[in-house]
């Protein structure tokens, strides 16, 4: 509620309110350890706390604040808790939070280039910044024939990544007749979800989408591939798109790009390259080996908004080749028309992702990378991937828990030999007692337990307790088996 | 650059930086009307700026902030400035920001209900309000079939409807064998472009997208709707599809929801209303006429990231029948299973839409409608109702300018009788001067102006000062034209 007659916050409120919000987030990061990590409400708690009519007049910010502690954050799963440990990090910083503090203050939109330059060229040059700065084929970069688009997310990526697979493949027809059931998508057992329900969006049909075999690391099977291919030719089909990971989700694996990528190129299929995650790692010389076979890819992907300190959403989406993209997703109304679009001399990102509007989120990565600098970002990636091999060596050096896939970085997969029933049960206690957050998956039809660090600020001694914890809380399900 | 040796930004630092950017945006919100409202820079001229390279080691925060003073504002187009006229607004708030910046502190993914109970539940709340605020079937609510959704934009609601809708006309066969070409969709020729982009991104194809013509206030025509429709069936084409708009993006055309309803029910098509910008004059009930038919829709959305002070992003999706949108979206891999999830009890709305991560989007629009209530929303969207019919009776009551089209609510559609150049020179006249931001579309092959107010610190004097210019600036052309 303002005082303005006119119901608006004035300057001064939104001064004041403002350092409210920011000391209040300062205050929850003093005190995050303090939560359970996996909220514990139950179904519809969260809702029967809050009114159930919107408000007729304006109500204090003070009091809006306050329902934040007292309606929300029992609600909340705390993924910036340094003992989050579940899925892949969400991670966030200082500098990011501030950078989408500023982008939501300006309120400007990016769909056009004359929208406002500024949005379209520090994105534009940031991504081109994160191509040597991860050591990415110059190719993606804008200079060259390619170039960067900040998308949503990975899943969005792979999305748009296909849907040029599609138009190159058909030449443009997709688009212009419909699809007609023949095309084919390619990517192994481990590929993240998201190629599936992009492959149901774009219209090829799962049924279209090859999952091919994985190697004992987990790893799609180059021979399998071709294998693959070759039948789908052979059964009049057109395959047209293969997708690679590096780092899947469920044990990050590293998909072979330099033969699969050969083989792509033999073929003629769009290859994508999925690095959601890991792809942050080659900001570290030594951990560039995963990209080996990169120069062969159409499009990449990878996600700071997951291990680069750069709050949700920001995916790094490049291509090799724009006009491609720009060809499958332009349409240019009346309404959108304008000199500097007409010009050709710049880039219009409304036709590089789904959504028109834009926000503008290369603000908070440039501050990232600004705010760290290269070699404080390569500083915490190091610092994660020893947390994680750390723990991995704890896991090798008990007789009671197993690696169940190879570790290369920050994710450690692993079981206690008690079996399926017993490691479900060890991640409920886990997850329940509040303290720490883990989450699980399946390889080889087992149960197995997720370990990734890569919260900003999970340190040693949050690793060692929650390695501590889950020996403790074995050991008593290890008894409580024996009555 | 941070003093902490782990480069992270302390505590006390984000307290202070926060400040500084709160106020660094009190005090772009006070002297916004200082700068051109569309940016004057250069393709390249932002870019030319930056260094060519990343910092290797990080930077002071400070020299971050006075960067964007130097080399951003010039190349911002100030979509916040009470003088921007264009396109339709993308309006933001000191309460929307503010939960915008506790959003990106918080740092939390709302992909499924465990993953933060409160994201879930509060934006199925937030949308039930809304249900109720604009006078909607309560069929859209999550007490009924329905329910709502946030997403993106208006593009990607469109696209989710579409895809819902072909996997309803084909028993969810599209998503499994792929498309076949058969899939036809409706729209109007005034239709936004996003409606081709989604059929395009679909895999229906353009060509099976039917623009019907309009009526002479721009209006879909049914009567042309029922024979296209008809045609396709003899054709062996499989009708699924037709989006309707409250409020079209060239002129603000309603188009008639009752008719064009009652044809989709008879003959099984879905129906899709995109009420944009539009939709929220329905928080008054004077304005619910446009609504008229709503209760025949099987999806619905609007942006309060246009007219409801609610930073982009925030699109609001509805939809009649939960069930088909998400048995179109959903797939499960065994790293997102959870006890929630399989209970059946809560809603994990990765299924609803594209991404799978998710901001808490719902907090910003929740601090909206409390800090402003229902009546002060209402206030100022009949304030710039009122401001923009008064801009159009001035049109009105000149013999120089003629109104183009009706203006039911903000959006006045005007030129000067001096034609097509004229009106473009016009145009770029006004947008040069730094002191208004307008744009143009074309209407029955004309080129048309238009005037959009809805901007939050639009007051009375700018639409008057914005009209006394172009009057001003009319007359200078005919002079340049007479000599």
């Amino acid at each position: 509620m303002s005082d303005n007659k006119n119901f608006h916050m004035t300057p001064d409120d939104f001064r004041k309110y403002g350092r409210a919000v920011v000391d209040w987030i300062a205050d929850y990061y003093e005190r995050i350890e303090s939560f359970p990590v996996l909220s514990q409400v139950k179904p519809g708690q969260t809702r029967g706390l809050l009114p159930s009519e919107p408000p007729a007049l304006g109500e204090a910010f003070e009091s809006i604040l306050k329902d934040v502690d007292n309606l929300i954050i029992p609600g909340l799963t705390h993924w910036q808790s340094p003992n989050f440990f579940a899925f892949f990090p969400a991670n966030a910083s200082g500098p990011a939070i501030l950078g989408e503090l500023l982008s939501a203050g300006l309120g400007i939109q990016g769909m056009l280039w004359s929208t406002s330059p500024a949005c379209t060229e520090l994105e534009t040059h940031v991504l081109d910044w994160l191509v040597d700065m991860l050591g990415l084929p110059t190719k993606f970069k804008s200079d060259a024939a390619g170039g960067g688009v900040i998308q949503d997310s990975a899943s969005s990526a792979s999305l748009c990544a296909l849907l040029a697979a599609r138009e190159r493949a058909t030449e443009y027809g997709s688009n212009q007749q419909g699809c007609d059931g023949r095309l084919v998508a390619y990517a192994s057992t481990q590929t993240h979800s998201s190629v599936e329900k992009a492959v149901k969006i774009a219209g090829l049909g799962s049924q279209n989408l090859r999952l091919i075999r994985v190697d004992d690391r987990f790893a799609l099977r180059p021979d399998d591939l071709v294998k693959q291919i070759k039948q789908d030719r052979q059964d009049g089909l057109i395959p047209c798109f293969v997708c690679a990971t590096v780092g899947t989700t469920s044990s990050n694996a590293m998909d072979p790009l330099s033969e699969i990528g050969g083989i792509c190129r033999e073929e003629g299929l769009w290859l994508h390259v999925d690095g959601a995650m890991s792809g942050t790692a080659a900001l570290c010389p030594e951990y560039r080996y995963m990209h080996d076979g990169m120069e062969l890819a159409d499009s990449y992907c990878f996600n700071p908004h997951k291990w680069m300190f750069t709050n949700f959403d920001c995916d790094c989406f490049y291509v090799a080749d724009r006009e491609i993209l720009i060809k499958t997703l332009s349409v240019l109304p009346e309404y959108l028309r304008n000199k500097a679009t007409e010009s050709g001399a710049v880039i219009d990102y409304r036709d590089w992702h789904i959504p028109l509007g834009r926000r503008f989120r290369s603000l908070k990565l440039w501050f990232v990378i600004r705010y760290y600098g290269v070699e404080g970002l390569r500083y915490h990636i190091r610092r994660h991937v020893e947390l994680a091999q750390n723990f991995a060596r704890w896991i090798g050096e008990t007789d009671r828990f197993e690696l169940v896939a190879p570790a290369p970085l920050n994710l450690v997969c692993f079981r206690h030999l008690g079996g399926d029933t017993f490691n479900q049960q060890l991640l409920d206690r886990l997850n329940q007692s509040g303290n720490i957050y883990l989450t699980h998956t399946t390889l080889n039809n087992k149960y197995v337990l997720r370990f990734c660090v890569g919260q900003t600020h999970t340190e040693e001694h949050h690793v060692y307790q929650a390695w501590r914890q889950i020996q403790e809380t074995a050991k008593e399900l290890e008894k409580s088996d024996l009555r």
